[in-house]
């Protein structure tokens, strides 16, 4: 049980100081979202000023919104003006927009421009989550010119990791690493340091786009950039984490067959959390009918040798979890950038190919049990059909991912549930065909 | 298609050499590992040697090791030196043992002595991913003492992120982020600037755990001390990132029934891709053989009256996809710390009212349909069958994956296909046992 709590309801002010002067900044923001909603404003109020920005910033924006309700106007308005403007937008989103503009409008003037800024950028574009203050430096400064002026700015630390630089028109023509800055004689000249390679993104770059790029060329600070290749913003590796972060769970979600949250599991409704699974559920079961239609159509068979409809399930399965294998692992090379549309010749051959040898070790295996049980024939059939559903389902779930991304759309969306309820009517046909030849029925 | 490729089996080295000039970093590293391993050796030499350095650092281990196997000794050994100590361990594993005792004589001894430090913590430890090159400053420093201190020593720019403060003893007393230092006044003390709370990991620490931290306090760097809490090394932001997307990507080939590859899909063998999933299938064939035995035992029922057959696949499929959304819900809740063994009882009421919620929904929509085509009372079994599923599927897959944590089994390994193959059976028991009922059969 967590302390916490027992200490608010036993309204143990005094053991509560205690805990909130011992416990870290990130375990008071975990244990804090743990208590009901109303009851966070307590041990918030008791934090110290800085220690409470430290532990709001903390806070997904949801439970930032739900604290800020519970804290006085001032107070609110205070935490509000000291966070970095991409956290207030993200904060934003979530409120209602009445509320929102409340806040804005008791900004200074400098903070609420800031935030304007970032507003005006659609969500999930790179500059939503850049930060707009920066400092730029000249090509022909010295590093010690260039060192006073990051004196003089002092711009938000996590934006230093390093240094975008532009010539007279801002436009960026390199990006300098504050460590080569500090570690460089200081009569050299900002040119001289600047990186071979600039790596930038425009502001209506996909926020998963510019993250992973951070990630792939190991960057602290990404240079945003408008349409005419003007400086407008930097994003920071911090930033970039979160957002893979959400993406990796987004994907994870989908491949589940439910939409994303986009808000910590905790923190939805039961019948939030219902209405996300919903569609999903109901869409499959939709192309569930097939599998009904499909028995149908074989009734007759099936009337004749009952024992075929007991290893209906077991294939079934089966070929449901060949096809998740190949989807899941397709869909994650996929995200990381290790395949795209122009593999898929070579991505279907190697699912084909591996769905073979798994779905014919299977039938291989099963062979001898099924016959000394229910007689070679049927064995002969169930290891078939095993072979073929393994086959089928493997190509089958690395083919609808790679043409889902060509048509638009996020491929694990028409992962694993999708393949499995497809690959299933398939699978029942072979059965029932293989069974008409083999037995005869 | 790709250029590269076809410049290569042209020949036409002139295009090859303009292609290499405009191509970014990370595209020649990307199109480089589309070629065969024994064509990549062509291009990557004609790289100048700063810039096939940062090729080579952007490849994974496993392109890496493939590509030294394919350059002259002399060539292979200078690249090998220039590797920071980290990405030279990382690399080591990925070799057969003669070939990196070979490469780690070829060292200079401090190179060697580097490296082998990091060899010497376990596998996946914070240990094998830091850097055990880094300035440490002492607190009674004045800023202007500390920047000296750190353009002698020069370490590699990306540990310098923030600086580790430790004291007479070498033990970690705090950390100094690098913009604070370059933004403070010069005759200020080091002491001054050390943030009120040290975030730290010991040497034998989970690197997942390393890197996570990393993630939600916002770290650029983060020391890494012994068991006397003395400092050995700093790990840095752009490794923790690293390992958290291979995590994810582990997570998500467990989630989909399968074990991890630990390499980039288009580099495995389709032998191996099929290794990686042979077992899963196996278990879980094996596993679903109760649902074999499950309709042996009803064979009776089902030869009374071969329409119960029709709608196995349906509720089979139905439930799978229910337990598959709780189950990949609850898994990436607890892998990004939302949710841990305590949150248990919580978890359970909130899956198994979100399934009932679901399935009422289903077998309230469903009733209709299959009532006319197949009578009141086979619908009123079906829809009662899919309540009860749904509810049984999603409490059993929020249930699995928390328990797995608990015993000490990554929770992804139980997830989807487990919790479906699981609940199949329990869903015919359910059926044919309400058919029994209602049908009479």
């Amino acid at each position: 049980m967590t302390t916490l709590a027992t200490m608010m309801q036993e309204g143990n002010l005094a053991g509560l100081r205690r805990w909130l002067a011992d416990a870290g900044t990130l375990e008071v923001a975990e244990e804090l979202v743990r208590l009901p909603p109303a009851d966070r404003g307590v041990p918030f109020r008791l934090l110290a000023k800085d220690r409470a920005l430290a532990v709001f910033e903390a806070l997904d924006p949801v439970h930032q919104h739900e604290l800020l309700a519970d804290l006085r106007e001032g107070a609110a308005r205070e935490i509000f003006e000291r966070l970095e403007p991409d956290d207030r937008a993200r904060l934003l989103d979530e409120m209602p927009a009445a509320i929102a503009q409340r806040l804005l409008t008791g900004l200074n003037p400098r903070e609420r421009q800031l935030t304007a800024i970032l507003l005006g950028y659609p969500e999930q574009s790179a500059g939503r989550i850049m930060l707009p203050e920066y400092v730029a430096l000249h090509p022909a400064m010295t590093i010690a010119e260039a060192i006073t002026r990051i004196r003089a700015v002092a711009p938000p630390p996590e934006t230093l990791g390093a240094l975008p630089v532009t010539d007279g028109g801002r436009r960026l023509v390199g990006v300098v690493p504050l460590a080569s800055l500090v570690v460089a004689p200081e009569d050299g000249r900002v040119a001289d340091l600047v990186a071979p390679e600039v790596h930038r993104v425009r502001v209506d770059t996909d926020q998963e786009a510019a993250a992973r790029l951070m990630q792939e060329a190991d960057l602290l600070v990404l240079p945003v950039v408008d349409l005419e290749d003007r400086l407008v913003g930097v994003i920071t590796v911090d930033d970039a984490m979160e957002v893979l972060e959400a993406e990796a769970t987004e994907d994870q979600a989908r491949t589940g067959g439910a939409e994303p949250l986009g808000r910590p599991y905790l923190s939805v409704s039961v019948l939030r959390l219902a209405r996300s699974r919903a569609i999903w559920l109901l869409a499959l079961i939709v192309a569930a009918v097939l599998t009904v239609n499909v028995l149908q159509f074989f009734e007759e068979a099936l009337a004749a040798t009952v024992t075929l409809a007991l290893f209906i399930p077991l294939l079934i399965d089966t070929g449901g979890n060949a096809g998740a294998q190949s989807a899941t692992t397709v869909v994650r090379a996929m995200a990381v950038g290790e395949i795209r549309f122009g593999d898929l010749a070579r991505v279907i051959v190697r699912e084909t190919g591996t769905g073979l040898l798994l779905g014919g070790m299977l039938g291989a295996l099963g062979y001898i049990p099924v016959a000394a049980f229910f007689g070679p024939q049927l064995a002969l059939v169930v290891s078939l059909t095993l072979t073929v559903v393994c086959t089928l389902a493997s190509a089958t779930g690395a083919l609808l991912p790679l043409l889902a991304r060509r048509v638009g759309v996020d491929p694990a969306v028409v992962s694993a549930p999708l393949v499995t309820t497809l690959v299933d009517a398939t699978g029942l046909v072979v059965y029932f065909l293989l069974a008409r030849v083999v037995l005869t029925v």
